[in-house]
């Protein structure tokens, strides 16, 4: 069907769809490999005079403030502040220890919307499962009274799909665990390194289910309790875990999206949206997540800009509270509903390079594609048959089924720091940032400056 | 005059000290390069089921009671607990954050012998020196109500020399800080790693100076208050701290050694001194610093005893107290003043290869200097013109004039983990210690199997 789909697509191209760009524009790219500086003012800026941007807190407000003020300095236009409401959770206390027989403390981190074990903390008995599976096995009410290990390592991989095999166990381990009687879930850190920085993130628990306290242990504490349940198994004896993780749910709080442009030359057709999110967890300064893409789809703006007024406008999208349910995307997807986007990409994984370009119009608009893919194949960017469905905060483009791209990146680092303590501005490579810049500028530049659709009705 | 030394030494070599090293030696060396479990066993047993053992408190003596166990089931004789008191230091809270004027948390971790702030903390402004080179130019009374950071930073050495470059910073900062009038110092670590993961340490104050506050940032911490100041400097604003450490003294404590031995057929003769530390800092597991060292010794004696009963006895010093300042060492050199010791080697440098062969007689006694370097130069050992001194913890073989060999290992790596929560046993590559061990045992079992003097009188 696709291939049917391909060939009549190829004859029915408009005339009016060919290439506009400026002939600058490769210049440009090029000129952005070798020094852009614009990406790394933003991330280090940001990271630095505001650190860590917790979704929903003055902290996150603060980088909005900052974001905005960058934005108005670097040449862009029409900055606004979109403010929403949402639902807010804060880290408190935590600490782990073993309590028996090998008495140690092991270092945690609460994940979001965890629930609360008091001031006093909960003692209780220490069940392991290897595996998401295990735990799925464990039969009903076997685990009250316990807390729940769960286990399931994740292992590196380049397109980041070690995400959608390890994640599981964040996302609904702990609600998996307390609908089998657990009175807490102690998790192996969702991350591929080996440093005593616990992974956080968001947890879920069903509406009107009460959350259980769930906390995940750096990968070297993971390693050391699953030896201790073996040598404590081996003696017959119980391990028990002291476990204290004090977070509060502080109700609604205000929130917001940053939204900017570069205005074209025709601001009737509907513009490129490039987004990012502004918020990150509170445990590291929120580095490569995402203040790096944020500084990527701006200094791709402007080098943009800087080769030509383009003929769209192109509208950057940075989201707040993404790490916590997305809700600066959704509010976006809400608030402008009724504009069209012309085609949404999003940077939100990272600062490392660019491979590989997905499209979600690789087969209906194969012209476009290969003008795309040959643009950017000097970069070592190669090309692809993946569908692309876009990041989270484009749902914009999903609900109007509109064109996407991802330009994927090299995740191969990327789950050691993400969500860590370690998510700092030394982890950026200067270099890779940089190509990666040049990568989204000659992308960017030709959609810009495409009149015709860039994803036509099949 | 040391090569004429050399050439009469050569002459006046006695019949008596002929190798009599078993023949199985070189052969058990080779098999523990392949197959050695011992070291592996102690270092994951005692990180597994004690972690971290800090001198002077419960954890230490948990260590000890552990060892004693673990030598005991493994054929050592002699097995004898040496204790002592000594002064002991603990952690209390920790927390640093810039109040103005980028607001954001810093994670520090309080030096030992640090000051404690009071619960309340302390707020002042902060001097930054990129070196200690500018703290010592800094006039006198010129920090009086700041805190001051010292920026200095470590480089990789294969050799371990850049600790000798950085050290002084934290061995005697804080206190040149607070001759100048500083109510708290904030170092940068002294480690090579880029993780949130900050190197304690012990400081030193001159008796009877009032120890203030003080603590080391990890290095993405001080990257980013370095760059903190130069904004906050650029816009002729003071950039605040708020410090809270609220460590304490608690006096005399008890700590100890653990002394046991494989016994040599003349028990008559000076035994050869193994030494490593049970202690640990508190912060890691004391996998690399240094379980893996006690692991190491322990291996070779056996590996050694399992080709045919030593001349000589083999000792084991396992020292307790030595990050605190030798307490174990300088103990074990006192009781033991009158035991003269044959030859001394201590392991306390991780867990990486052992790539280079010093002594302390490389000039005195070349023909077993060269014995012992054509011996394990098939583990990849190099010769050297070095003069060892050796370890912390034998103090009796410098006081008695007698033999060291430092058995150098490869750095790189160490100051990565040195005195941090990484210091976890997923840290020691299992073929490097096996290396290791395969080294120390061709050594080890030359020595204890060497009748005549390892260094004669010069």
């Amino acid at each position: 069907m696709r291939t049917l789909a391909l060939a009549l697509v190829a004859v029915i191209i408009p005339a009016a769809a060919a290439a506009e760009t400026p002939a600058g524009l490769a210049a440009q790219a090029d000129e952005a490999l070798k020094s852009d500086q614009t990406a790394w003012d933003f991330v280090e800026g940001i990271t630095t005079e505001v650190g860590p941007r917790q979704a929903g807190t003055e902290a996150e407000a603060r980088g909005r403030a900052w974001a905005q003020d960058w934005l108005s300095r670097n040449g862009f236009a029409r900055v606004m502040l979109e403010p929403y409401k949402m639902d807010t959770w804060l880290r408190g206390a935590e600490r782990a220890e073993v309590v028996t027989p090998f008495p140690q403390k092991l270092v945690i981190a609460a994940l979001g919307d965890s629930g609360s074990t008091g001031e006093g903390g909960i003692t209780a008995p220490v069940v392991g499962f290897s595996s998401y599976a295990k735990l799925e096995a464990a039969p009903a009410g076997s685990l009250k009274g316990k807390i729940a290990f769960i286990d399931h390592s994740m292992r590196v991989t380049q397109d980041g799909s070690g995400y959608a095999f390890a994640g599981p166990v964040r996302w609904t381990g702990p609600a998996l665990a307390a609908s089998k009687g657990a009175v807490a879930a102690v998790i192996r850190s969702v991350g591929t390194d080996d440093h005593r920085t616990p992974h956080t993130g968001g947890t879920t628990f069903a509406e009107g289910v009460k959350p259980i306290p769930a906390g995940a242990l750096s990968n070297p504490d993971a390693d050391n309790l699953e030896r201790m349940l073996a040598r404590a198994g081996a003696r017959g004896a119980e391990l028990t875990m002291k476990l204290v993780l004090t977070p509060r749910f502080v109700g609604q709080t205000e929130s917001g999206n940053v939204v900017s442009e570069i205005t074209g030359r025709d601001p009737s057709l509907p513009p490129v949206l490039l987004a990012c999110h502004l918020d990150s967890w509170d445990l590291g300064t929120g580095a490569i997540d995402d203040g790096a893409g944020c500084g990527i789809i701006a200094a791709a703006a402007r080098h943009v800009a800087a080769a030509g007024q383009p003929l769209r406008t192109i509208r950057l999208l940075f989201a707040g509270a993404e790490e916590t349910g997305v809700w600066g995307g959704n509010a976006y997807a809400a608030a402008h509903a009724k504009e069209p986007v012309a085609v949404a990409m999003e940077s939100d994984f990272g600062a490392d390079r660019v491979w590989r370009l997905d499209t979600n119009f690789t087969a209906t608009n194969p012209e476009l594609y290969k003008r795309l893919a040959n643009a950017v194949a000097r970069f070592g960017v190669s090309t692809s048959a993946v569908d692309a469905s876009g990041g989270a905060d484009i749902e914009i483009a999903r609900q109007q089924g509109g064109a996407v791209i991802e330009l994927q990146q090299d995740g191969t680092r990327y789950f050691d720091l993400h969500h860590t303590a370690d998510d700092t501005l030394d982890k950026i490579d200067p270099a890779q940032l940089r190509q990666n810049v040049a990568v989204w500028t000659q992308v960017v530049g030709i959609l810009a400056n495409e009149p015709g659709p860039i994803k036509p009705a099949e």
